[in-house]
């Protein structure tokens, strides 16, 4: 990890292109430093001397009466460059660079930034930006380009300036404000998974929150998260282009960026959202002292539809509510909604009001049972504070009690209150209660939380980035050879060119058959693959009619494999510019292609994971015995597509490589066609 | 209609119970009475006289100066109906009964319920409740139960008391309130139709809102919504339930619930919303003067990840962000963020901070433009308010304009603004233009109301009630005949009893046939299908077979259909308690039960409406031509799927028809297979 420390915790700043002038970000920066001038020195520079809010202004930095640490750049970006080099000739370890218009520059922007970043780190100093808004740190007490943000524990790291704010107002409305807020600009030198892993290590941040559009090193960024301390939430940029790319390939069409941002997310254990307020609500989650384990929820309301609509709402988000045992209800007071056949909701129905110590007395038996991962409390209460004085102090009890029962069972409590602002709701939140004002957000958060733990695995996986040179070509059996090396259980195939070789293969293999022209870059569609060819006549005739219209290099002859019961799959991998090579699993044909049914994870996969990804599929029924059908050989199926994903992983010149079909029987997995494509670099 | 003046707008109102007892509903309500009392008369009652509330109680109704035309009842079950009896006595035209407690007497209960309501429709009165929470109505001043809500131009009638709380805490946030709020409890006499059909007449309300467990005559509440003046939207609950209820048949099981309000939602126009934020974020929306025409949004941002983000949730829900044109583009000042294609979102990029006027320029050209239906305005307005007293003022300017803007164009303007209680979004919506605080609000809300307008149609159609004795039995045959009467093709079908007349059907219709055996209850599971016949041999094995293993009471040769490109659907009809005869049209097999992949419309429904809903499924790419395939005749499809929907509206006697599956082809649609299931009281 490099040292981030004279960055974030400075013990002198100096800000180039001060300025008194209220519409230039020099002026903004400089007060923001002198905020911090209790705690360390602050120098103002502008190259015309003078005066900036009422200090001497320094001409330049060789001018400072000692080596500033920390040097903050407000700047055009013609001067970009050599204001980094004057900073590290007067031995700054930490450079802030707000300066936009280096991206503009196109192709010669970016090489100046590469060598200016080579020249920054051959110094070891740090760069953070250019085309940034800066940084806060609370506890440090430095405000650089991001002023008056509500201090608390959530860690921020951006590449947009406004959506600091944006989360910053949402954290402020449920009490919660920012350890440190990090924009990180063009990610020159520190990217985002840089600035995770100083959050990570930050003893003022409880949680990590991120909104990044290019992850750079995305496995880098997921490690970082994977080895913070705290949690990890999300919120990435681009799922929407998915649309817009072109598709190279069938594989390649369909693994989306944001699909290999899930991969990743999966596999760090990290929470991923997709708005702002998903991401505070989050972090506000994570912030409890206990994190739910997993999905089954009891929810508790006093009254009214309240219940009724969240157990609606959990059960569309993929929670449970399960039935509490009759044990468990027998210790509870409350009545049942008249509509439901369960336990749960349970529904104090009125109780709450009568007696304000059922509502601990319910919700702790609740969560101390086990039957359940989480408590969720819904309701009124916190409306009765206004009522009387007497019962606005009975309301604070309620929620003294109620948090108690919830740290003493070592389980959440999350409640949804209508007057989510009112004292009793307010004192929950300091309580380490979470508190929603709306019931979407309460178990939206919930199923984000218990769903990211559920796949976070050991390590994210490492792959190779040189050639091995075992890969020599992309025709069909090239493909076919690769794989099965690789461990994939093929269809049985013999290569034939002439009409004997191929009838003889016919003979060997038995009948029926399948005849493949060779050399076709979409052999199927051109007409160039002949199924269930019953006997020699058939075969002759299949060739027959692939000379005449296709002349191929060659054939495959290969045995036509079927079973009852057997599912068709596809299996491929591709590689992500930023998160590097994945595997995709997906039932196959217009469940791949119409339904989008498919999911991917970061290769080389363990084949567990794989098995878990396969059945979190909408179409996994059809492969766990739906109408009546056999299980098939899903153990099968993960170890074919862990071996893929190896295969994948250690030949980075293979750009995609895919086994569709991949025909899942009850009895074992067989893959029917294989294919590859090789990366430019190393195409042969 | 039923005048419900009295109830609403009374000239008179008497508190049955009025009770100084703080823990009281009796003290609640009079309270509430007495706040009126500048515009009625009030008496409370309460049977021991004395005084209530610094007031003389009168010990009995029949002891009132004159007849009250409202009565309130805080009595006790036990004294419900004597109560209600002694207000019909003394001339009441309305009643408001907060009495619980009969729901828990069970059948004698109801019976008395019953009993009750029939005498206060015979007496030309109407009765709110019982186990209500009462009423509220702004613009009359009159508060009975629901107390202290903010004044505005909701509407909301509720099956929860604690929901009227919180459907008014979340209007307040915005800055919105309620004309008139209806507690309606069992709906003994008068139901959400009927309170629905009052606020869409009231002048004071500007949108209705709906939270209903129980929809009694569910027709009528969606001829109630469809004939209100101003827009409705409804909170159904117990969609969750459906896992829940047992499933006596196919089509039945699939069927749940929340599809049947779905269908009745659609074919009136009420826009759906799971939650009581959505509720009120909808109403919001479609209280802005000008409601979208569809699904093309145009966002516009100030700089920033905001746009970004708001196109990733824009495309999650459905909606569409166009590219804009070119000669559109051209007018705009703003910059493209570099990471997009198209010119949407819109990023003006600090053009914003630069120049203010380009706000509404930019928004009014795009509105204007016709190439989208609504623009998105996201980000940071409403934030520079608090930098300087000028720049405060800019940005009501701003506001002002962009309101205008708004107006002249007759389309609307939305917002999402992080200073969203800032005065410029004050400002705004003050004028009308909806603004929300996040992302997933603005943009849920848009792909609620644009969805929701689009299935509109011309009537609630209505349906049959009494049986009319053309359905004569339940078996296989008489379930063909019936629907192939009603319109919808079979294949070719010869009903047989011994061989010899099997093997001529066979001959007649030419192989390859279908043999079923008759007069089984799931003939293909035991065994009773035999397909593809290809001659008569085989035919004459399958009937031997099926002669030992079945012993059938006849059978049915049929021609076996198929066709290159066909695929199979399936069409059922089934009768909703609450909302009537349904018809669910969905892509056979795995689709319809796996991956329960099937829409619903309220029966009879023309094939317009069907095919658009055939068209609305996951699958239907299969159907319009994906992965090379033919387009399958999908008017064929929804003449046969309305054919069927008219035959289950006309017949009560039919608890379900299906025809499953109906076999799609290039060229018309044919059934393959139907079914009945009479209705108990009609069954033979």
């Amino acid at each position: 990890m490099r040292d981030l420390r004279p960055l974030f915790e400075p013990r002198s700043v100096a800000i180039v292109g001060a300025s008194n002038d209220p519409a230039k970000w020099g002026r903004w920066l400089a007060r923001g430093a002198l905020r911090g001038e209790h705690r360390r020195s602050v120098w103002l520079v502008n190259k015309r001397g003078g005066e900036v809010l009422d200090r001497p202004a320094y001409p330049s930095l060789s001018d400072l009466p000692e080596a500033p640490e920390l040097v903050v750049l407000a700047v055009p970006a013609a001067a970009f460059e050599d204001t980094v080099d004057e900073a590290l000739e007067v031995g700054a370890r930490a450079i802030v660079a707000i300066s936009a218009g280096l991206g503009e520059m196109g192709e010669d922007g970016q090489a100046l930034e590469a060598a200016v970043v080579e020249r920054v780190r051959a110094a070891g100093a740090v760069l953070l930006g250019p085309n940034c808004n800066g940084f806060c740190d609370a506890a440090a007490e430095v405000e650089l380009g991001l002023d008056d943000l509500p201090a608390g524990p959530i860690g921020f790291v951006s590449q947009s300036g406004n959506l600091c704010y944006e989360v910053a107002q949402l954290a402020a409305d449920v009490g919660l404000g920012l350890s440190r807020v990090v924009s990180i600009g063009n990610q020159a030198d520190l990217d985002a998974a840089a600035i995770v892993e100083s959050l990570g290590a930050d003893p003022h941040t409880g949680v990590i929150t991120a909104y990044v559009e290019d992850f750079r090193d995305g496995r880098a960024f997921a490690r970082a998260a994977q080895a913070a301390r705290t949690p990890v939430v999300l919120l990435a940029a681009g799922g929407s282009e998915a649309g817009h790319r072109a598709a190279r390939s069938h594989t390649g069409a369909l693994a989306s960026d944001s699909a290999a941002v899930d991969a990743a997310c999966r596999a760090a254990g990290i929470v991923r959202v997709g708005t702002p307020r998903e991401l505070v609500d989050a972090a506000q989650l994570l912030l409890a002292r206990d994190r739910p384990k997993g999905r089954r929820v009891a929810v508790v309301g006093d009254g009214g539809g309240t219940g009724v609509i969240a157990a609606d709402v959990a059960s569309t988000l993929g929670l449970e509510l399960p039935a509490l045992s009759d044990g468990l209800r027998a210790t509870l007071p409350g009545d049942l909604p008249a509509t439901s056949s369960t336990a749960n909701p349970v529904d104090l129905a009125g109780a709450g009001e009568q007696d304000f110590d059922s509502y601990a007395r319910v919700v702790g038996a609740l969560l101390r049972s086990g039957e359940v991962d989480t408590v969720l409390l819904v309701g009124y209460l916190g409306g009765y504070t206004h009522q009387s004085d007497e019962l606005a102090l009975r309301e604070l009890e309620v929620a003294r009690s109620l948090a108690a029962a919830a740290h003493e069972s070592g389980r959440p409590l999350v409640a949804q209150l209508m007057y989510a602002d009112a004292p009793p709701a307010r004192l929950l939140r300091e309580l380490g209660i979470p508190v929603y004002r709306e019931i979407e957000r309460a178990l939206g958060s919930l199923a984000r939380v218990a769903g990211a733990d559920a796949g976070a695995r050991g390590e994210i996986s490492r792959f190779a980035t040189s050639a091995s040179g075992v890969v020599t070509g992309d025709g069909y059996l090239d493909a076919r050879r690769l794989v099965e090396q690789a461990g994939v259980p093929l269809a049985r195939c013999i290569a034939a060119g002439s009409l004997a070789a191929v009838l003889a293969a016919g003979d060997e293999l038995g009948y029926p058959v399948v005849l493949k022209a060779l050399g076709l870059l979409h052999k199927s569609d051109a007409g160039g693959v002949a199924l269930d060819l019953e006997d020699a006549d058939a075969l002759a005739r299949a060739h027959e009619r692939m000379e005449g219209a296709l002349a191929p290099a060659g054939y495959a002859v290969e045995e036509m494999v079927s079973a009852p019961g057997a599912v068709e799959l596809i299996v491929g991998c591709r590689r992500d510019p930023r998160f590097g090579p994945l595997v995709l699993v997906g039932l196959g044909g217009v469940f791949t292609e119409v339904l989008r049914d498919f999911a991917v994870a970061l290769a080389p996969a363990e084949p567990s994971e794989l098995e878990e990804l396969i059945r979190s599929l909408r179409g996994a029924p059809l492969l766990t015995g739906a109408r009546g059908r056999p299980s098939v050989d899903l153990a099968a199926v993960a170890r074919a597509a862990a071996a893929l994903s190896r295969l994948a992983a250690d030949h980075p010149e293979l750009a995609e490589v895919e086994v569709n079909p991949l025909l899942a029987r009850p009895d074992g997995a067989v893959g029917l066609d294989a294919r590859v494509v090789l990366a430019l670099p190393f195409a042969v």
